[in-house]
């Protein structure tokens, strides 16, 4: 278990947080006392009810972040993981209950719904708020209740007396609620379709391991490294069973899915202990994947493609999908499903209706943009990767040799492959010292790629780009690493070089200044660096004369390169291995690229 | 480091991950061998540039998550933390590069940006991939790139050749280059307000631990309880400090907020090893607010505040904060801070052009609501606790007794307030056996507190609603727990049914019953439980006949609180303690009510 934190103190992070939410919303308005998050009707909104959840902290977003318009029109906070005081509860509703009439009482179809999630202390606290006020005309027929109990894990004889517990789940009544009121509906309208989600709500949660609450002692993990808790609360409380995997691993989603599933959909006649809502076989739902905070973002994306895999299996029709953080336990390893079973044609409220109060967008830092879409087979998302829209490459503007300059071009490449498979012993004894070895075979692996491409004749000098875009390819493929890719690019610029060459002759020394300059854009290494720059960078800056010399600039490649014996590197891998020893010798792929140079060019006759 | 991960095989995670984002949004397609998320352009789109960016997996949402309208055009997925590779690159390009035109080039304007962190895998295998499609006219001058490198941690000479890091403020270029390509902006504009955007990010993160790679090694906690990493890069990379905080805890944010704030905006003269964007001392900036993963969203938004105050008081003008979960280290626990220097008056592109950008709202998942707003000082945003719009107590309809009734009625009450706090040693000892043994002074402090009312002259007896409401309220205020939230909503129910009630006489069986009724909606404890329901059910219902008898009623109260002993709990308190020699007592609770009922209607004579 993670017990570090990163706060002030555990007294005041509750309200530095509240205070948080206030920073990214200056509609929203604080009481500090009473830890009352909320957002005033404004006085021309025809928004009637106004809707107040709250509960205990660290279940962040939930309450307060979902305060905006759409949403809650007021969260009160307890401390972390403890329900707020009555007082608190009753200081929330008089601060957003619709205004009351000048009679006292409040206007028709006007007044606060208080959603509480079903924990002792919350229905005790909210209700003993709703009750206290209920003595007053301005609110004694106008504060409704609604409690949400989504759980399905806990057996139904343990929990005769306290009900079930209230879950993320709870996060889809806020939306759905929440717009209606938005639109203006009244009282009772926004009761009657809370009491139709609340009825239909089925939430399980899941976590390899419990969270810490701050200023607590310092936790121990209660779970074995391949166990997991199925059930798990989000204040800690134990769940119905703990799951093992094999290989110390818990067990894969695969395995739990189903499980968790069953637990959600199974009916009362087949399991006694559960059954709370009735899944007809082809229901349709809403599917509601949530972080209790500290699962990564990676895997609970994964969650959500194999619960609506196990769901769809049962013939539920999945409608909607919704997946991030909703309602945490602070950042307990873990996520939680829940099911909203939508209604039935011609049942009321209707589904279009309920659909649509949930896609619509809502503004609190908590919601995050959905689709408002029913998922498709994913089938039907993918694209093969099979066509490539690549088309062949054009023949405009490229430089075409003859027979002769091409066979040329091609026995200047086979002679420099052949160069790089025979130095790779050496190239390997070097890259042994001073890296990770592997310098001489990647070179050589390189060079066999090419040989192919020429034995097959895919490489035929005819065409110059051409030729550079396959060994530029081979580079990729059969190199790979930072050397690879830094040929690969070199090679693609060099192609791109010749192509844009307008003389009939070909212009070396601007296309390979083009090929060295895009690959600076791509390495920061500058001659001095013990890298395969610096004789790279020699070759071609002696080029860039009036008179072009291959010969000459050869012979600086050949110098740079055994320059780098006895320097110390600055980049590439020679930065991070070896030591002093290493130096001594001369960087393997900088003596790669002036092997390879010199058995294109050869040596000045 | 929580080592334990909820998956079905690391070889399949992130094509898992990115199917679950497909199934959030039905128009998004899915390349599943090169890992490309992307989002085909309409042909009826004015949109003329594509928005690409990836690297390794393990930073959702970042960055598939962010692939929709207004954001990203297409996404590549390494696998996680390593980079993708040059092919994955350049089918994302070819995937959503915008149609050639009939003579093989983009359309003026047209053509694809690639952003890119600044890590050498992800510059080199993006850069392959645009070097190696420059070669075809169809992409050679209208496939651009910008590099990401906003980490400020790292000291200048420690990185000449490898320059930053790419951290979190990679999102906000997606955001407000990606709204900027959705209005239909050129390639060549696209590209200046990014690179405007490039070079004004300063970002740097900090994390209690680091996270762990799905089908690694299990892994050690390298920092002490005590300690914090500063600089912490989203690959578990080294930072640049450690700090230590007291008691065996990390630092508070008050000591590591200063720090970190003037790692960021601290000029290159100050500071030569940083200082790399040169924040004038009055700028206006954008703050973003990012969760590594694995902090608690209520601890993520205290820091928000913390930052937002250590940078006011810099005197830098914060125009906007975004606070959420952007760019993540898989379940890293820790934060990154960012600040995006907003340009100065005259500047181009304008302050207003860039916060308009960012404010739109954006088609992607990852992507939640945001204000649009400037924040307001907090204290602005607050309101006070001492006005309460509770107004006086309504007389009308009440039933008001005269003297010699009032008088009656505070001697019952006061009899029996004394009968409880004569008997708490009794209550104390039974609920030291059977439970957490407060029940005794819990009453006996209700007690006490309705008695010093009296004395007062604040329950007078006059009215009965004001009486219970009065007495609800010391329920509420000085016992507290269930117990007293439970008293509470019985008093103040009585009190509601007491007002309506519509007879000169008062009717208690009516308003008693009321009472009751509602306090069932709050606790599912119906006798026999074992509670202080047993009795008081036993009273009320005893009372609910033609002839109302109080001395019967509170017979049989006395007979349903004896009833207890013995009794299996199965609510409040004693389900979880004592065992069998607990139940051996009577419930102190119902004991209590016993008493109560017996001082005030006395035995019959």
């Amino acid at each position: 278990m993670a017990s570090k934190h990163l706060i002030n103190s555990p007294s005041t992070l509750v309200i530095e947080s509240l205070e948080g939410l206030c920073l990214l919303n200056p509609h929203l308005r604080l009481d500090k006392d009473a830890r009352v998050l909320f957002r005033p009707l404004s006085s021309n909104s025809s928004q009637k009810v106004a809707l107040i959840c709250g509960g205990g902290s660290g279940h962040e977003p939930a309450h307060a972040a979902f305060v905006g318009k759409g949403l809650l029109t007021a969260a009160v906070s307890g401390s972390v993981f403890a329900s707020p005081s009555g007082k608190q509860v009753r200081r929330a509703v008089e601060l957003v209950h619709p205004q009351t009439t000048s009679s006292g009482s409040t206007q028709e179809g006007a007044g606060t719904l208080i959603i509480v999630k079903n924990y002792t202390g919350d229905v005790l606290n909210f209700g003993l708020a709703k009750e206290a006020l209920g003595s007053y005309p301005a609110y004694a027929n106008s504060v409704r209740f609604l409690t949400i109990a989504d759980d399905v894990a806990v057996p139904r004889s343990r929990i005769t007396l306290v009900g079930r517990r209230g879950l993320a789940g709870t996060v889809l009544m806020y939306k759905i609620t929440g717009e209606l009121a938005a639109r203006g509906a009244s009282l009772d309208e926004v009761e009657k379709v809370g009491q139709y989600v609340a009825e239909n709500l089925a939430s399980i949660g899941v976590a390899t391991g419990h969270s810490h609450v701050p200023g607590t002692e310092r936790g121990q993990d209660v779970l074995g490294e391949d166990e997991i808790e199925v059930g798990m609360g989000i204040h800690n409380e134990p769940g119905v069973l703990r799951l093992h995997g094999s290989s110390g691993l818990p067990p894969s989603l695969s395995e739990i899915m189903p499980r968790l599933v069953n637990l959600l959909t199974v009916s009362q006649e087949e399991d006694p202990e559960r059954g709370w809502v009735s899944f007809s076989p082809s229901a349709d739902v809403v599917l509601m994947v949530n972080n209790l905070g500290g699962l990564s973002p990676l895997e609970l994306s994964a969650v959500s493609v194999e619960a609506a895999k196990v769901i769809s299996d049962k013939g539920l029709k999945i409608k909607r999908v919704l997946c991030g953080t909703y309602m945490t336990s602070l950042n307990m390893p873990g996520f939680s499903l829940t099911l909203l079973k939508l209604p039935s044609a011609g049942q009321e409220p209707s589904q279009d209706l309920l659909l649509s109060l949930l896609d619509s967008p809502a503004e609190a830092s908590g919601w995050g943009w959905v689709s408002g879409r029913e998922p498709v087979p994913l089938s039907d998302q993918m694209v093969s990767s099979t066509s490539s829209p690549i088309t062949s490459v054009s023949t405009s503007n490229t430089t075409s040799s003859n027979d002769e300059d091409a066979r040329q071009v091609v026995e200047g490449i086979r002679r420099a492959c052949n160069a790089l498979i025979h130095v790779e012993p050496e190239l390997t004894r070097m890259d042994t010292v001073a890296g990770d070895g592997d310098c001489g075979l990647t070179l050589k692996a390189g060079a066999e790629g090419v040989l192919s491409l020429i034995q097959s004749n895919k490489i035929n000098g005819h065409d110059l780009p051409t030729t550079f875009i396959a060994i530029a390819g081979v580079a990729e493929d059969k190199m790979g690493g930072t050397s690879g890719g830094l040929y690969s690019i070199f090679f693609s610029a060099l192609a791109q070089g010749l192509r844009t060459s307008s003389t009939t002759e070909v212009n070396w020394p601007s296309a390979l200044n083009h090929a060295l300059t895009k690959l600076y854009t791509y390495t920061r290494a500058r001659p001095p660096s013990r890298t395969l720059v610096d004789p790279l960078d020699a070759f071609v800056k002696g080029l860039s004369t009036d008179k072009v010399d291959f010969f000459k600039s050869c012979e600086k490649a050949q110098e740079a390169a055994l320059a780098t014996r006895g320097m110390q590197a600055k980049a590439g891998r020679a930065v991070y291995g070896g030591g002093e020893e290493g130096e001594e010798e001369m960087d393997p792929g900088a003596w790669g690229v002036a092997i390879l140079l010199k058995a294109i060019i050869g040596e000045r006759s």
